[in-house]
């Protein structure tokens, strides 16, 4: 698909309009992917299984949102590189601290109290621009889900897409 | 709708393809919510109000965009029990804690300088997938609107689905 | 555009059932712009530019995402005035403070692990309903790019729009 022949606009009435060179209607893709992560925090690089959903489904420009289920998981956008991940990791943790109290503990006794806080400020939902077939992001930003929770997970992500 | 005959893929174009197996075409829905927020800050379950919406306008599967209209307000998820709760109210009100000094309150001196800082680290914004005629949340995840302003506010939520 | 005519519904498939009150159907804009931001904490109101994205390509309804590329920038919604910038800038800066030991550091000696870790906590990403043909924003509620880099930054920002 030449995008430059299509400027940034893309309309799903074209196919009938423009015949010989029709394009794509715009379409709804909705996918999970699990990710196994470790005890939190744990932070891991899932760009390569976001791309390969949207090229499983030729989606060539739009958007996808990226939706972690359960409220001890996250999502953001770093620079995947080991000294970013450590850093990341003490910052979450200076925000909701392991080990001092959290009245969730007092009533589940599970030990998670800090996870809840860490997953609900750093946020479950992610939402990034499609071109060219794949995630728009900069040469040094990759995706990344994170497991805030006290014990591993095999965590499901939701791939929602709307494009064409 | 039996979406087992559609492995996550939906294309507005089906209609016209699939003859009598006809699919429905993608839409856009814009609709508003109000909910009466308490003196900040206040958490509030809006996980019900938000699929009433969902299910008047018939979507089956897509993703939905819950935005706070205002600069004091915020939403994210949480598992909604009274512990999480008090956890991350603290947890908001050392990010940006009531009456210290804020630059803000020296010109306007309308006492929610914390809340306009807490409201802009959280978010406005959240997306959310749906399926099954509802959001995809996990068991223990619900959704949440956050007043942190320094009075009640009845909050409107804008509401933006693209589904079908 | 009659809203009123069409409460809160737009479905692309109108076009073939209403005949001459024929809806326009969904589109898909993709389309960058850039922001000159200054040595970080920069925070630049943009909300103007988002708007010309949108009412050059006369989008009505639907929602905007907003997209920053880039792993050391940011996106939220303030009020815009001096004082709420200043507290906002003190707030980020609290979260991961300039001068003390980053891991990032170590390796790669450029001096922005702290912008590493502000942007990921604050979100590269915001999406924004569209209404009237503008986003719809609290009157006190403006969209603002956050520049965490230690040196000046041409930031590039994606925006992508589902609407009609």
């Amino acid at each position: 698909m030449n995008l430059s022949a299509y400027p940034g606009i893309f309309n799903s009435s074209n196919t009938k309009q423009r015949g010989d060179t029709a394009m794509p209607e715009l379409k709804c893709v909705s996918q999970s992917i699990h990710v196994d992560l470790k005890t939190g925090c744990d932070i891991k690089n899932i760009t390569q299984e976001v791309n390969n959903v949207i090229k499983e489904n030729k989606i060539t420009i739009g958007m996808v949102n990226i939706f972690v289920i359960g409220s001890t998981g996250s999502v953001t956008t770093i620079e995947y590189e080991p000294g970013v991940v450590e850093d990341l990791k003490h910052a979450i943790n200076t925000l909701a601290p392991v080990g001092v109290e959290y009245a969730h503990e007092k009533a589940w006794h599970d030990g998670n109290g800090h996870s809840h806080v860490q997953a609900a400020l750093i946020g479950p939902s992610l939402t990034i621009p499609i071109h060219s077939g794949k995630m728009k992001l900069g040469t040094w930003q990759q995706l990344v889900a994170v497991n805030h929770d006290n014990h591993s997970r095999a965590r499901k992500i939701e791939i929602t897409i709307t494009g064409v």
